[in-house]
């Protein structure tokens, strides 16, 4: 694989720095090659959404902090694109916060769930995921494990970059969701009380650098529906913007 | 990997079977990680536009006909993931047309290159590619390469799935350059004398089934820069009518 030199003054520096670390976690076996396709999806809508947080996903960002810090037992998801996308900014986000994190993954091989684990570990951070004990009603088993300490008795989940289906059997089981996903379209965001419809290394970033009183009590007057609402509006007239032709 | 069982009623079923043969053509080595994110990115503005040929496309791709088919050499540019999406329909098309194909990909390697002429001689059409001896100025040697008896000679250019540099660098050399692309903001469109916003296997599928009254004459009325704003508003007005929450 050929890799090019980014030159940081490039306007879209950020989102290929982000695609070459997909890669090099592809090629250490923790992204799969239908991890690779969801990311170029997700690059699409960050492309229209102009590759910055957005108020609606400042404001979404802040509720969902509120309501996880308020949690009894809030549990962020994480599979092997949040994991190589934003390993880092999670585990300082654990850390500093106390949030419990486990390894979740769609094509599920131990080898996989191990590298993840490990991939945390070197970051000082424990995860669980290694003892799944439990199992997501509705789900087939491969899709459905998870630690009975962790997902399955969480009353809040963080899901970035999650599948529909997942995101369906986690509603259903009576948690409240908060999706991260650049699709506002997606099955995943529907069924969220929370949609965050921003990047995940950006999310984490924010989490990392609002105050107390950036976000205290935003969960209570969150609107989800209007807010998601507000995001498919301004992706719409951005592309609208972008009409300008030759000169875009 | 594990493949899921994709049943023939499921909305997006033409999207996914072309999302299995992707992976399929990544593990034969003839589409690339880089190829899969690409993929990804379309699949995006696919669903956006609503995984159909709108009229703006179906315009566009009898403008297209029409001039290749007046062209004293119109050449097809393939790359991995075209050869994957679309290298049947390709072929259809190139024989019944008579048409020249060459292989032209950004990753370049021999073995890949031959793969993509073999698949094609499996499907009895022979490509060029095989016998690189000129250079598309302005680019360096790895993805320059052409043949001077087909690229590099040839008066019209149909490039799906183009990198934005060759695009803008056959531009350079005068070329017609006739672009798909199912992102209507990328440099590849922007630089095209035809863009063509629609998914590559619908293209030729179209192509397949215009009759000659169909496309006759429409090089000459189509005006490229008005048909991709359509292309855009089409798309912000799609993405606005999809808002209605939670009834998706």
């Amino acid at each position: 694989m050929i890799r090019l030199e980014i030159p940081k003054g490039h306007p879209r520096y950020e989102s290929l720095k982000r695609r070459e670390a997909l890669i090099d976690f592809y090629e250490k076996g923790i992204v799969t090659v239908s991890g690779l396709i969801s990311h170029g999806r997700g690059e699409a809508f960050d492309y229209i959404i102009g590759e910055k947080s957005r108020p609606f996903a400042i404001e979404a960002e802040k509720a969902a902090l509120d309501r996880i810090l308020n949690s009894r037992n809030a549990v962020i998801s994480v599979n092997g694109n949040v994991a190589a996308l934003a390993g880092k900014e999670i585990a300082d986000f654990a850390r500093k916060f106390g949030v419990t994190v486990e390894a979740n993954i769609f094509y599920w091989s131990k080898e996989r769930m191990e590298k993840i684990v490990s991939l945390f570990r070197r970051m000082g951070l424990e995860v669980l995921g290694m003892n799944q004990d439990a199992l997501i009603p509705g789900l087939d088993s491969n899709r459905g494990k998870c630690e009975s300490a962790g997902i399955f008795s969480a009353d809040t989940v963080l899901i970035p970059l999650e599948d529909g289906d997942r995101a369906e059997a986690l509603k259903k089981m009576g948690k409240f969701v908060i999706s991260l996903d650049l699709n506002p379209l997606s099955r995943t965001s529907r069924y969220s009380d929370i949609t965050i419809v921003d990047d995940v290394t950006r999310t984490f970033r924010n989490f990392l650098e609002f105050r107390e009183s950036d976000y205290s009590g935003h969960s209570s007057s969150f609107n989800n529906a209007s807010n998601v609402k507000e995001a498919i509006s301004f992706m719409a007239d951005r592309l609208r913007s972008l009409k300008n032709w030759p000169d875009l």
